[in-house]
């Protein structure tokens, strides 16, 4: 579960009137994307979230060296988009210190695109000025950040402690708008989409509102997260089809978790939904196998693994995709630097069929 | 994967000639099932294969009692088909020793079945002598048996010590007259109707005359295994198109391994084409999650979790369905029998919410 807490108060309290967050800007798109997500197309992206939402809520804390080695893997895998970190006080997130130095040690490579998780306008100037200093590069440390929103009041006041979603859009904004001014991209989160483990199960429309805000902040894209993991495939596909009605299907992203084993399930779903963008996380990072009740994201092998040879192809660097064998072996890599094994059911799979082979 | 072991030399060779394998009976059904399956409806029925295909695979084995017990709780718990173990040498599957005393330890429940796997005559025989001693209780011990066969030549040869898939289905055929005659219910198994271990990827059609030869012997259900738990959805839906052409769906069942985690998107899969019967086993029984690669059963906890609230319902004795709280404890009690934690995701998870809940 994505636990990011914002450490200042509110700027400017909103409030939640109406069924829908109005917000002052509104473009329809950041600018054109480098990668596919037309829903008419059978092509899906996979955005590598590993390095930030997979890490952060991981017990270990790894040095920086190896977060941009993680980095610098995924992209040789094939990954285009990897969440490369979050710009948030390491008194609330250790796993997320040292972003910046993370970005400096990432290879540069176009056509791939690294966003930082930006929670608030403190965490963006943070960024900004970090760029300023790079700004004689010949690429950019970043061009794109994330930022987020939860579609229940509950859990935004335990995560952002703001007292209504209202609130968390309205602060959001001016951040959002600063980095459109900067000429960043801008993508969008919405937490617990169909389950709240505050408030319980959450309304489809008030998903749909806080899509339709963010998208109207400028958001290229937004993923919606079953942040607790324990959304069923027809839950997921209840939610997508009211968001849909207010945000086209190739503007979104699916984000599963697989606290309860139904997130393969419920990519098979969105995709089936028209959605072509799904967040994964290598080696199901997020997630301990020892603690029961592991809430890791889906793993990218797993995502890799069930889409291989299907009416769907997924985008990427390495031979027009990504590859599932290099992606099981960085599966293991880091969760070795966890002290741990892989929880990619994949990629136990692969492993245990390679060592088969070795044997004959 | 099962690899129950015939332990005698087969008894009439047959050919494997022509695409289709005939047999000389030809029984549309053994009687009307007692639970229904009419794909027409979305009542999902679950056969419950943990204490045999699951407890057979793992590494530990528990005493007679123990397994007696966990049967007893499976029904407790609603389910209404348990397959009670297997009558193989136990030369060969040291697990299913004893499952004879297994039968006698199972306190009958009207409308519940415990079909036992009967690998060939020498286990019928062992079963039909066991039966004939119980003959005056007022209910037999079981009323069911469950043959299988391959996809595969390779997996035949591997698994059974037979040449050809042909040869196999001659030494069932026998089998399964001499049970219907005694007025037994027969069900089939077909392994491997996707991959092969051996062999590699099978060839729907395969499975298709494997699963027509099955029906012809007699068997009310043909259960379609993913053995080796590879199969991605749509393998899973080009082979139950196939088979549908010349087996109705309603006598069909989806079997689903989860070594490369996708059985829940695969039962999933197969409830949209149809099928209404799914096998699974409480626990995810028949993996260790302390060996990469683990193989076990699609864990009856996670499917009943996936379908809950759903357009599906799931048939069972308690209160018309199977309790998944109480199907959730008996995974992580037998599990403890086997020195480890459940390996179900939903039983994990449902655990870790509790323990939450109880902080609160």
């Amino acid at each position: 579960m994505s636990t990011i807490r914002a450490c200042s108060r509110p700027l400017r309290p909103g409030s939640f009137a109406s069924s829908t967050f109005r917000t002052s800007t509104s473009i329809q798109r950041s600018g054109p994307r480098k990668y596919g997500t037309a829903a008419a197309s059978n092509v899906v992206n996979i955005v590598e979230v590993g390095p930030r939402d997979g890490l952060q809520n991981e017990k270990g804390v790894i040095p920086v060296s190896v977060k941009s080695e993680l980095i610098n893997r995924l992209v040789d895998a094939g990954a285009l988009l990897v969440e490369a970190g979050s710009f948030v006080s390491p008194k609330w997130v250790p796993q997320m210190a040292g972003t910046g130095e993370v970005l400096q040690g990432i290879r540069q490579k176009p056509g791939v695109h690294f966003p930082v998780l930006v929670p608030n306008q403190k965490g963006l100037e943070n960024l900004l000025e970090l760029l300023s200093t790079h700004s004689n590069s010949p690429v950019p440390l970043t061009d794109e950040i994330a930022i987020f929103a939860a579609a229940s009041d509950a859990f935004t006041k335990a995560n952002l402690n703001l007292a209504t979603i209202a609130e968390s859009l309205a602060r959001l904004e001016p951040v959002a708008r600063a980095a459109l001014d900067k000429g960043l991209r801008v993508r969008g989160y919405v937490s617990v989409v169909v389950h709240c483990p505050f408030s319980g199960k959450v309304d489809p429309k008030v998903v749909k509102d806080v899509t339709a805000a963010l998208r109207n902040m400028g958001c290229y894209e937004v993923s919606l997260g079953d942040t607790v993991g324990r959304a069923r495939p027809h839950e997921v596909a209840e939610v997508l089809e009211e968001v849909k009605k207010v945000v086209p299907v190739n503007m979104l992203a699916g984000h599963f978790h697989d606290t309860f084993g139904t997130a393969v399930a419920n990519v098979m779903t969105a995709l089936s939904h028209g959605i072509r963008t799904i967040d994964a996380s290598v080696g199901g990072l997020g997630g301990c196998p020892y603690s029961p009740g592991a809430t890791g994201n889906v793993a990218t092998e797993d995502v890799l693994y069930a889409l291989k040879d299907s009416e769907y192809s997924v985008a990427g660097g390495v031979n027009g995709t990504i590859d599932l064998d290099k992606m099981v072996n960085i599966g293991w890599w880091i969760s070795e630097q966890l002290g741990r094994e892989s929880i990619s059911r994949a990629g136990r799979g692969v492993k245990a069929r390679r060592e088969r082979e070795k044997k004959q």
